[in-house]
């Protein structure tokens, strides 16, 4: 079965129409969200984290669909690099998501669920939609905006186009542009699920969900979230022990290496808690962003009012997905527009997963720059 | 349709059942083949070209069913590199493939095809059946062997497994040891075939092939093939042009961008001239292909009757599949073992493709070792 799209997640209803990149607009937008450690009176101490393409909302708290603890529990939290105990830390499913945010899930004024009428969104929309949210919530400053991956990008984002809505913008493993080799891998991934015959041309809610195309999809992916020395050190090609027995080569077609069932696994278990469409639009999202182009087609201009915002870009040796590289053209361009940035490359196995796991440098970096 | 197992290939049966490394063995082994040049009388001009996971015999001639020049023309042919003025090469369809040799597609011996029946194969298993091929030529031994990825470990299995039957061995972007990223690639094309329901458990010959996998698969190969500043420059961000107008944004899921198309465009073509069921077995064998591992644990030993056997191993600077640092661990084993070894990293924009593509380094590298 396709998964319900529950209405039980924490959301706000905005009262106007979303215009969008695409010059349609969205009526009826739902913003799911969690917050986390109190509002100050002067209502200026609060933090928004962006997620990453398949992230959500619950970046502290469990997810209530996987049971598992929160997307970044080691970084936000009370004592933690992002203090709850100081910092009063908002996080929204993107639009397009499926995790109570509106998205090709959801039911349209109709009554019917969008699945591809659903208009195609940028980094741009979602970070419109989520300032809205602010708007809602009564908050016109924020001390910081913090992202990874994805998340980064919708920081950069709010820091071209809301220049007056952050103090701060925190951006790690991330990028201004999407290259083309990070488009066809995504290429790819929608590719399969469009291949599955349960996609059925996205309408296939209420029955079986396209599981097997959004698996492989997220099996390509994950590989380039992983460094070739990471997959090497956690799996090299040590084989499955089955039934008990050492591993062995299976001489058939079944997972013989550990690397392979770990991606099968990866694959199957994303597909409980993620809608195929919302990874098409995310993804579509993604391919679409290219700083510059929004600007004139000079990234500098893109914060030409950004001038008095202080930035921290922190990218990753191993990471080959978002390279420090295009970390480099985002700090040469805040250089032009004289932004205060701090950049650092810290050095970690993991490659772009990084940015999620034990990385003691890069708390000790989110710590400072956000206090 | 599934395309048809042709029987007009130029082939040899082998006389004798193959045995295979499975423990398993093989009767009635049909092995595809071409030649170019003329073998001298005493038989010792022949140099055998393995060809890479979806190449064939066509190594210097038009291919018969996509109409197109041999796949490596540039470097094989009347006064190239490997000049069939001088030289009599030969370059077989591998085992397990689909262009005449014995693989999946092919029919058992009840008259039915094997499909997923077939044996599980290695890349030594490969390189057995061909130098059954030369036994059934009356060529002892080899002038070369050469290959550039898959073929090239076909060259080095060879050189460890049978090193009295060749005098040179040149291994071009190719590796000891598929490695867990390596592995991992395969398995997200693995699965997507096995996704695609016109798979049907291997046994879709005579109906649709299941090719949306397969193309799927492809998609994801094609990606490793290139480098990441290659994709750049071929492609970037550039927009697909559509009805006579410049490219634009569709806000839809068509192939906006010009990688999108060209990476569509590789997956469905490559399914016209290629079985699904040979891309799974292939695939398999490479990721099996540990040199190491077949002799006790240790590269070095897997070269220890070679050590007469001159060697010449080309990497490429921007080949992230097989690196450079992969070539580096198969000199060291040859230095282990005092075998004569030159090695080069040559400098070429196309990462994993470049041995296939126009770099007149290789060329040279190529002539000054055979000749």
């Amino acid at each position: 079965m396709a998964r319900a799209q529950t209405a039980d997640f924490r959301s706000i209803a905005l009262p106007d129409p979303l215009p969008l990149d695409s010059g349609r607009e969205l009526a009826d937008v739902q913003i799911a969200y969690e917050t986390y450690g109190e509002l100050n009176e002067r209502r200026d101490n609060a933090i928004m984290v962006f997620h990453a393409l398949t992230g959500d909302q619950f970046v502290a708290s469990t997810h209530p669909m996987t049971g598992k603890p929160g997307w970044w529990e080691r970084m936000v939290g009370p004592g933690k690099p992002v203090d709850t105990d100081r910092f009063h830390v908002i996080c929204a499913n993107v639009l397009g998501s499926c995790m109570g945010s509106t998205g090709p899930g959801s039911a349209n004024a109709g009554g019917d669920r969008y699945a591809m009428n659903f208009p195609v969104i940028t980094i741009r929309d979602m970070v419109r939609a989520q300032m809205r949210l602010l708007d809602a919530l009564g908050i016109e400053t924020l001390h910081a905006v913090v992202g990874g991956s994805m998340g980064g990008m919708q920081a950069l984002s709010c820091a071209a186009n809301f220049p007056e809505r952050t103090q701060r913008v925190l951006a790690i493993a991330t990028t201004a542009r999407h290259s083309a080799q990070n488009i066809a891998f995504h290429e790819v991934g929608r590719q399969a699920i469009m291949a599955d015959p349960d996609w059925r041309g996205g309408d296939y809610y209420g029955g079986e969900a396209p599981t097997k195309g959004l698996s492989v999809a997220r099996m390509a992916a994950h590989i380039t979230y992983l460094s070739e020395a990471g997959l090497t050190e956690k799996f090299g090609r040590r084989l499955q022990a089955k039934d008990g027995k050492p591993g062995a080569k299976s001489f058939g077609f079944d997972a013989d290496f550990q690397v392979e069932s770990y991606l099968r696994h990866q694959g199957i278990a994303f597909t409980d808690r993620f809608d195929a469409n919302s990874y098409l639009y995310i993804t579509r999202a993604m391919d679409y962003f290219d700083l510059a182009e929004e600007h004139g087609g000079r990234l500098a201009d893109a914060f030409a009012d950004a001038s008095d915002t202080r930035f921290c870009l922190v990218s990753f040796d191993t990471d080959w997905l978002y390279t420090t590289a295009d970390m480099r053209e985002v700090v040469h361009a805040l250089n032009a527009v004289a932004a205060p940035v701090s950049f650092v490359e810290l050095s970690a196995p993991y490659g772009h997963d990084s940015f999620l796991l034990d990385v003691p440098a890069l708390d000790r970096v989110v710590r400072g720059f956000i206090q």
